[in-house]
């Protein structure tokens, strides 16, 4: 893409309005837009990152595997009152239509997926299966002061499994930790995200929570570093070692909670009789269990984790664009050309680069590819052409640079 | 796909609480699941649709260009408030939060992104642009029983152009009318879709719509076959006769509304002071184009058109799958050894399949092929592989069969 034609810009200041780094930065940037506390818009850039770090997800769901649905927002309130939730979950938005007919607006979907899969399930040769979801989720939470961390309305990939026995969810739920954690390490975030002992709710003893350690997150954790395991602040005095080795904890530390999985058992398929049919004949109640993600808190967390104080930092895996190619110089120079002939050779080797090809000077234009991230910055100039090359960047921290023909940049990205 | 995976199955029976063809069918297919009047879940075999007409419609906005955005569902009370629509629109669902501020769930988003463009528009020089999305919108409809063809929560794309003069959003205004009619017809949807010449609301004279003739329709337009152009009933008065060529209009036919264009000229950006300064110097106000595609409408459209009484029958453009192949006979026989081959093989070469390998009878595996309707169907059977042959079906009204190798059945789908 060409940045002259994308219609965000970036800012030189922060935001006046914001104290999260996430958001002050995405907002500079031109990748998210605040509407209000909570609740933001995706711009292009940001959209990008969205759906990159949907189709990671979503390639680890399909291979459990698990199936892609969509279900509603708009929920009926007597699945909600049937578990109890309606008047329980104190951050349910509620709604009224002309009739006065009350409606939940979803911040998780038990109510809707059970009375669902029961349509569909008989017997136990129908299981195990399991569904997901990209879904925008709602809640009223009552703080949200940190950007993308915690919303309002957000962006979440939510699943949810039946099995007819306790062994087979586990097998599933072992499963899902085992793709979760390879998500995080391809996303760079592997050595910082502990899976995380945590409480079970009303649905269990013990929950698991994968937490990404960084100063802006909202929970607190103990780790074991020799099992990369951790245990939530909130139950230490029930876990107060290691749940693998027995080993004392570290001190606490703060991090965000970027995925959860829970065994839901049988308490939402008792609640909605989620039954099949076993070999002898006799009807028993399905096993549920639950995998959430923050996609946008993922979002929030990369920028929180990974930039650095000229901006933001993005894993290839999330990049909005791979290359960034500015051109400097007159729009009818030597270099622009060479910038045009390389930016249609990168498309046509199907790498995703974003063109600055706009008629502001080198400065502002160094600065923004710093702010904006992309992993890989190559500029042609009338001073890299004179040696029949381009200057290639890595923008990691520590990131190489070097001068190199577009030959060898093409068989390096390539 | 496997169809043994899939968690849906098929309904012998219609719905009893549904009186639309196309909710009907598409719930007895397992395509969606009503969850209440007008809210309705895709499951895996709907959002594979969902998604080819997304796609489709996508490549079409970015070609124009246009870019892509998401913007929030949860709306402050303010803007609607500033454009008189709070209380104007009547099937606007608003809802409270802990503090009783009120907010609007989106049924459309000018009120959204026009402040927000506000931010990125200074100069002459950053126009046009365009911006679209796919988003779940909400209107508190009166009446829903027409399935997916009016729903209280639905899948929308919507997208906003931003120009200096009326020309420039005439150019881009017929740019879409092009691509909207591109996309009708890869669907086989172009020779009963019309361009209508509608009523403007409150923002113009006239308007126009995309409307697709079928019996299920709510909207009545008048047609001129020479011109395949159409005028909306309701403004039969202002304009009795072809816009085009003049001459006399059918009589009343029955249609759906599947897309529509509006030019918002500046009624919205005279609310938010959407300005841009020309090379003058002076601040001018910019002018509002407005595109809407309803997908799940579509969706709902092509069923209501193209299904016949054994089931539904995709277009190639939107089918969940293209090929249905079916293994008849026993899980370890010949034939369904030879189309676990065919299965990989289609795989290899990129076609999306779906696999019928499941332990019932030949005639059920038929009768749900019609039903869920993907294109072509290749049945592997003792039969056919007599002849070390496959027979292939089109699903469309007197669609071919024939039977052939396995090499010419990749040759012709590949």
């Amino acid at each position: 893409m060409r940045q002259s034609e994308l219609f965000t810009k970036a800012r030189r200041e922060d935001p006046t309005d914001e104290v999260a780094k996430n958001a002050k930065l995405l907002i500079r940037a031109g990748f998210i837009h605040k509407e209000m506390a909570g609740v933001y818009s995706y711009l292009p850039l940001g959209l990008r990152v969205v759906r990159k770090l949907e189709n990671l997800i979503r390639r680890a769901m399909i291979a459990l595997p698990a199936q892609e649905v969509l279900l509603p927002a708009l929920q009926p309130k007597e699945p909600w009152l049937a578990t109890g939730r309606w008047d329980k979950m104190t951050d349910l938005y509620k709604l009224r239509d002309e009739s006065g007919r009350e409606f939940a607006l979803g911040p998780t979907h038990e109510e809707v997926v059970t009375p669902l899969v029961k349509n569909f399930l008989s017997s136990y040769q129908d299981l195990p299966f399991a569904v997901f979801q990209f879904q925008t989720k709602f809640r009223m939470e009552p703080r949200v002061k940190s950007g993308l961390l915690r919303g309002r309305e957000f962006l979440m990939k939510d699943s949810y499994s039946f099995h007819r026995d306790a062994a087979d969810l586990k097998r599933f739920y072992e499963g899902v930790i085992n793709a979760y954690r390879t998500i995080f390490k391809t996303l760079g975030l592997g050595s910082n995200t502990y899976l995380t002992l945590a409480a079970g709710g009303t649905f269990a003893e013990f929950s698991h929570e994968f937490q990404t350690l960084t100063a802006a997150g909202e929970d607190i954790i103990r780790i074991c570093a020799a099992c990369h395991l951790a245990v939530n602040d909130g139950i230490k005095n029930k876990q107060p070692v290691c749940p693998s080795c027995g080993r004392e904890l570290s001190g606490p530390q703060t991090a965000i909670e970027t995925a959860n999985i829970f065994e839901l058992g049988i308490n939402f398929s008792r609640v909605f009789n989620l039954t099949y049919r076993d070999e002898a004949g006799t009807d028993r109640l399905a096993l549920m269990g639950c995998y959430g993600f923050g996609v946008s808190r993922l979002l929030g967390a990369l920028v929180e984790i990974m930039s650095d104080d000229r901006g933001l930092v993005w894993p290839a895996a999330a990049a909005p664009f791979t290359v960034h190619l500015l051109s400097l110089g007159p729009a009818n120079g030597r270099a622009a050309g060479a910038a045009r002939e390389l930016y249609e050779r990168l498309q046509k080797i199907g790498l995703e680069a974003l063109w600055d090809e706009r008629a502001v000077s080198a400065g502002e234009k160094l600065a923004e590819a710093d702010l904006i991230g992309i992993p890989y910055r190559v500029v042609v100039s009338d001073r890299t052409l004179a040696d029949n090359k381009v200057e290639l960047t890595e923008r990691r921290a520590g990131g190489e640079k070097r001068l190199i023909t577009a030959d060898e940049l093409c068989a390096f990205l390539g």
